[in-house]
């Protein structure tokens, strides 16, 4: 007697945990996606641009955006420096709003010399697009590449000097 | 020799792996954020609405909008059902473009009756916001309780319909 209840009981977890099997796509278990998208899963990313604006000004912090692909291997090889060198992602964490996208927005005030990737633009809490803060390519104001961390870390202490307190 | 080679070798081991670690912010390890935010990890999630309508447009497949918080216990207990329910997950994954936002938009006609959370939206393809798919209640008329599952899946049949088909 105990042992047919046991039995059913075994069913019936059987059912019951198939049935609670998660839902698998037919092509096969996807990792999750994150906000980071490997550019530093430490920090807390903004998903949209205005959530980054929201940010930025009630916590008086400059928007740090990043335009990247993922296909794009200029933008994967900066990616992999970013995200493992130590003093950005302690300077991000403590001291920006940081929002990195795929897609473009419709503010055309983030693409100060076209729309290319990987682009860094940096925005102040006064929600001014910082487009005096450039990189090292005449062509592309806005891109780094892996071997230009240093002067992206001395733009970073640029972006964090805000434009109201130079007033 | 060789074993002083060794321990310098050793050395310089401990001490490049003691740079290679990854940041960790003062306040302890993060858990990385992920795009679906618990609403259904298998799911590929557009990250903003401009990109949402983009596929929505190139795939010719409705997009659902879902608004919640994250500290909103009615967004939790819908998010609960709604992630673990495998028809859902298998109609959106296959035939729906998804979004998943905690911060309002700036356009107004995913607000139809209001900013409140949660709320779920569905835009067709031709870009028109479907405020004509609502749930069971008068006042708040895109929000849906855990016990409305079997609603939401009818309203998701529905916004498959494309209205261009219907012309």
């Amino acid at each position: 007697m105990i042992k047919s209840a046991l039995s059913v009981l075994l069913v019936l977890v059987a059912i019951s945990s198939a049935f609670a099997a998660k839902y698998i796509p037919k092509s096969g278990k996807r990792v999750p996606q994150t906000l980071s998208r490997g550019w530093g899963d430490q920090l807390i990313w903004a998903q949209t641009y205005e959530e980054g604006l929201y940010w930025s000004r009630s916590r008086n912090k400059p928007l740090m955006v990043i335009f990247h692909l993922e296909d794009c291997p200029h933008s994967q090889a900066l990616k992999k420096v970013f995200s493992e060198d130590n003093e950005i992602q302690k300077i991000l964490d403590e001291d920006f709003i940081v929002l990195n996208l795929v897609y473009e927005t419709t503010d055309k005030h983030l693409s100060p010399d076209g729309q290319y990737v990987p682009r860094l633009l940096f925005v102040d809490p006064s929600m001014t697009v910082r487009a005096d803060v450039t990189g090292r390519y005449a062509n592309r104001m806005y891109a780094y590449e892996p071997g230009d961390i240093k002067l992206l870390i001395s733009n970073m202490q640029k972006a964090k000097k805000l434009l109201k307190s130079e007033l």
